[in-house]
């Protein structure tokens, strides 16, 4: 039997601030980053490689080595454990990683310990995944409703979901997974794309980006605002005029706005007819999205990307805060945590748009919009899940989206590949190890980091 | 001008697991913990040592690295600051040490990077109070309504209290803070303990604690509950059996129970007559705070040490949720969101009763209640702050307190050294610095650690 028996993890950066790719209103100068952890064995896998786990969460950029060393607090605790006895227990391993007590107080499940346990577990699901043949999304949709129910952490939600309503939404899906398999297998799990819009980008950008989602059969373009009202009529207008009226144009202003300002500031942008303003306000404030959602309608409230665990969306559900549900695999602790929410959302009929982008995230919002799809949701409508194009290239199963069916727009491609699609290319880790690979050692880390200490004079 | 020259970071654990001292239903095993930020200038301070300044935040062991990590990368940015300027605008400084957008990412504004920018303002306005030659409380007490807003964090607030609110609550109680200071510096400001209740004591020795809290004058005794139903029945009616009807008796829960099973445990205590139940459930759930609320009145609900920034608070505020508001020096981002707290408690008409307790939190929170009672609250009424009698005997000038006026009950006295009662002796940091302090070097850290990795085997 299949031992796990070493862990390892990587600070890997990539300089993304260079390009202006991931710039808003609130980030403007990001180095997407994954805190990678590698869960080893003494076996091989089906293939004949050597059998591990692979998992990350997404930072960008400094405190990434923070969070690293989080994680490897945390993996350690892998060490040892058998594989087998792992698969069969998620819900146990999860519970036994959450309950070192004095690590909870660092959070409690939030911040870097979160994004932490996160990189941990996803990598032991991928570990399970691939030690099962099975990519991840195939492995939850093989698992019968209890057992699905065992692995997602309930606690603190019976108040809005009990275990006995979650067996019960699970179960009347159960019988017809298979046809809603047929259905992705056909014209994958529909996208939209949010490389059009960072703010970094000139009107000229902007507009041949937005024509050519509209070329590749995107239905949905979305823009960041938020630093300047004027500038943003200007680049929502231009985005609008490209896609014309039937597709979907979203606003993202990355929590810029007090809550009065979010709604002012909306509102001067309306009449550009917004399917969502994402993040208006900042992440914790429940009752503020509530009050921009009352005041903003018909146009919807997202977010999720830094709600920071499911106490927070089942609150943001309970107070009717939002119209779509972005949650994020890295932020969130994993599979565990992530179907209590996909559960939470379905009880009460908010769709599940995945926050994605960044390094990795779209390749495990893939497998987690399936699933959903495929066992809790069995709805299409109003679904989208983001996908941006940027470092796939650093993967060694990347996602692929594309429209399979003229007509019927993009999706993500179902994954065939065993495991949650997180493994990295080995050359991409030796070339963005920071400090040490051989980007950053050539682009000299220190001036890099001492660029914040001299800006930071006039601040 | 004195400029700071350097800045570090000590990990210090005091190995309070070994007594069962702070044992409580979610933590049986804390090791107090501070990750301790020191900020040295080439200046010397009025009493002719060097003036440096000291902050802390406090964790229950493992991790305690990992905050002193992320203060470390924090702190390192007041190196090579003038102090005189510092003085003259902390919410500059806060601002600039908050703005780091790829840090932030990390949070925002919870967890780990929280906790350490705690540590690290702290420091800064330890040193700040010391330059000055004044205790922190009488430092704050000194500036004006305006000089006071620009200190305070009111992003994202502006929903619940604006600029010119925050000035028209400061302005009418300006006039008459020496009338309140005198109050205080003749009865100190009444505090409450926690020293008799923990969850690993025996009965005979919760009996006996009790009755010592009664015998020293204390008005209010606080028990844990929450491991077992049966047992906090006996315990509770020990306690009121002991300290009598007349005085008060807190009940706390750290965060066990899910929503419904709070309300139900709880009402099993309700004839013991608790004055408030204490983080029944996730601190991230406010609407499940406002739940049990409704449905266990009279008795109050209180929460705090764990809510994780001023937007929290606002919405348990907003949302009717608590009674009162338990913040912690150490988890909010220093005087800078205190301050903001303070004031929406005082909007919304909630008393603040900091938690306290662990390492340094005691002599930290006198500071705040003294300044709170002076210049904003302005009430005494239904307002007690934590004590426990614990590791005081670390810190060069401790917290003292007492029965000063016989029969008004014990209080804080008022601190009268220069900055934030936050530096540790030399000697203490050289015997519990994690992990080669003389004390962990004996007891050989590899074996304390690994004895989670035991437990987990059969978890």
């Amino acid at each position: 039997m299949p031992v796990i028996t070493s862990v390892a993890v990587e600070d890997v950066r990539f300089p993304t601030s260079l390009t202006s790719d991931g710039s808003d209103a609130m980030n403007k100068d990001g180095d997407y980053s994954a805190a990678y952890v590698i869960v080893r064995t003494d076996a091989m896998d089906s293939l004949g490689a050597p059998l591990a786990g692979y998992g990350l969460t997404f930072t960008i950029g400094r405190g990434n080595d923070i969070v690293a060393a989080a994680a490897l607090q945390q993996a350690r605790h892998l060490v040892g454990k058998d594989v087998a006895q792992i698969a069969a227990d998620m819900g146990g391993l999860y519970r036994f990683l959450t309950s070192d007590s004095q690590f909870r107080w660092l959070g409690p499940e939030k911040g870097v310990v979160h994004l932490s346990l996160s990189a941990v577990m996803n990598a032991a699901w991928d570990l399970v995944a691939r030690f099962e043949g099975k990519p991840l999304w195939r492995l939850l949709a093989d698992k019968s409703p209890e057992e699905l129910v065992d692995i997602a952490d309930l606690r603190y939600l019976s108040d809005a979901l009990t275990r006995e309503e979650a067996i019960s939404i699970l179960r009347p899906m159960e019988a017809s997974r298979a046809d809603r398999v047929a259905v992705l297998e056909r014209r994958g799990y529909p996208v939209y794309t949010t490389s059009a819009g960072w703010l970094g980008y000139s009107d000229e950008k902007l507009r041949h980006l937005c024509q050519e989602a509209v070329d590749t059969g995107y239905g949905h373009v979305k823009l960041k605002v938020g630093a300047n009202l004027e500038e943003d009529v200007r680049r929502v207008k231009i985005a609008r005029e490209v896609i014309g009226p039937d597709r979907h144009l979203m606003i993202d202003a990355n929590q810029v706005w007090d809550v009065d300002e979010a709604i002012e500031w909306v509102q001067a942008l309306a009449e550009f007819k917004p399917l969502w303003i994402e993040e208006p306000t900042s992440p914790d404030d429940i009752l503020g999205h509530a009050k921009i959602r009352k005041a903003v309608a018909p146009i919807g409230v997202a977010t999720g990307e830094h709600c920071h665990n499911r106490v927070m969306f089942k609150q943001f559900l309970q107070a009717e805060a939002i119209d779509f549900l972005q949650l994020d695999t890295g932020r969130l602790a994993s599979i565990n945590e992530i179907l209590a929410v996909l559960l939470l959302a379905k009880k009460f009929g908010i769709p599940v748009c995945p926050h994605a982008g960044g390094v990795g995230l779209c390749e495990m919002v893939q497998h987690i919009s399936v699933f959903d799809y495929v066992a809790v949701s069995g709805d299409l409508s109003g679904r989208v899940t983001e996908f941006v194009d940027h470092l796939h290239e650093n993967f060694t199963a990347p996602c692929v989206v594309s429209e399979q069916v003229p007509g019927e727009g993009v999706g993500y491609v179902l994954p065939s590949q065993p495991g949650y699609s997180t493994q990295m290319h080995n050359a991409s880790i030796a070339e963005f190890r920071f400090p040490d690979g051989t980007y950053w050692a050539q682009a000299n880390p220190c001036s890099v980091e001492s660029a914040r200490d001299e800006s930071g004079v006039d601040a």
